[in-house]
């Protein structure tokens, strides 16, 4: 193991045993010394929740050929924890995913991988999520891996842009069918949810949560949705800094009353 | 009950039984029809969170003397399901918090309050977050409880601009020390993590995440840590399109490698 070599935290959404991880872990072998702190459950959709109301435990794991790690928290617990109280340095690099399924558009918001990228960027670290287009356990990563190892020794190259990561999603096609790699902006899209209602054994009503997603940016060829349908890997740099500073004017205009 | 009166969803994230739920569903009494769909049990700090791979429940609950439901689930599955599932019509406001503590600065990204603002944004709903700096279960909500109602009845007057939800954050003091209304922009902070270890009865170590607010604003006018240190009720509008594109020139210049 060189010195020189890279340090890269790995994590994910999907848990430890995840077939998405098992792919990331082997594209960053090639480039750099891997250690894994990952969630030991899957913690799709929870955002970037944190555990503070109960406490967390570090298991030590043997599933890939790595120093690992797994939590019993979220995925910005497990960035909390590998940069903060397990790893002796900071890491060069910290790689979220490959997650099982798409993180475009406003899905960069509820998504656990993109907000372990996003803690990253928080803490100053170069950071990128990836995703591939395809929820299936059974998903072929190969066209994936590929483009992680590409994209993490370009991100190890040039570094980031200040207080910035990078979410990249991967159309489900094979390596050769992909034409490119595009940067893009957040498609303008939103789901419209539906509540798909069941009744348990007593009758009661529970529901799942469904949803229809619509873009709002249909055939705009500068965001990430464009990118995926027309065969192109999509790079969104993402931040952290919410203020919406276009509307500071128009709300500082107004006559803000006390009472 | 007239036609006319607006009408407003109230949620949070400490749980449809806290105080700080009350106070605002006192003060939004005043002003509207309150609809209460809350979370059963605290999700503070769940952020963005969803729920997918389990189901949600609503009850009917009677805390407050309004028509009132607990959901099992996040505040954001709690405006999901209001706004899809529950509500007849669209609400004119959304209004989440008070919550129990502050959600200045990076903390807008962890905070379950103002995620359940941002969702509402999404959803095309004017929405706001209101945070007293005070944890206490006993804190005192009067002067939040006047704000909250003199800026809900602004942003119903005015609306707000488009994709933008209000972070609003009242400094721990009583009414008549506070200064004024201050529109800011987040300041860039973060937290600086310390696990604390302990040992449960059989010897192994668990943690609790802990840590220390760092601003690297400090003195900076234009922002919400300032504003409330300096005795002002700090409002930050905050958008959920997290594209960073400051970085898109400088990544765009990237010789992007297929290989």
């Amino acid at each position: 193991m060189s010195s020189k070599k890279p340090l890269i935290l790995v994590t994910n959404d999907d848990g430890i045993s995840s077939p998405g991880i098992a792919s990331l872990v082997d594209a960053m072998k090639e480039i750099g010394e891997v250690i894994v702190v990952a969630p030991d459950k899957p913690q799709s959709g929870v955002g970037h929740a944190i555990t503070i109301n109960s406490t967390l435990r570090i298991h030590k794991t043997k599933f890939h050929d790595v120093q690992e790690y797994s939590i019993t928290g979220t995925p910005v617990d497990c960035v909390k924890m590998a940069v903060n109280k397990i790893l002796k340095k900071k890491p060069d690099l910290i790689v979220s995913g490959i997650n099982h399924g798409s993180n475009i558009s406003i899905n960069v918001i509820y998504s656990g991988t993109m907000s372990a990228a996003v803690e990253g960027a928080i803490e100053g670290i170069p950071s990128v999520g990836f995703s591939l287009l395809n929820d299936s356990i059974d998903a072929d990563f190969t066209a994936s891996k590929h483009f992680a190892k590409t994209i993490a020794r370009q991100v190890l190259d040039h570094g980031l842009p200040k207080d910035i990561c990078l979410n990249v999603n991967i159309p489900r096609l094979h390596l050769s069918e992909i034409k490119g790699i595009r940067v893009c902006r957040q498609a303008r899209a939103t789901w419209i949810e539906k509540f798909d209602e069941r009744k348990d054994p007593g009758g009661n009503p529970y529901y799942w949560l469904t949803g229809k997603f619509v873009n709002y940016d249909e055939g705009k060829k500068e965001t990430d949705v464009w990118a995926v349908k027309n065969n192109f890997v999509s790079v969104v740099p993402v931040q952290f800094d919410m203020t919406g500073y276009s509307a500071l004017p128009a709300l500082e205009k107004w006559k803000w009353k006390m009472k």
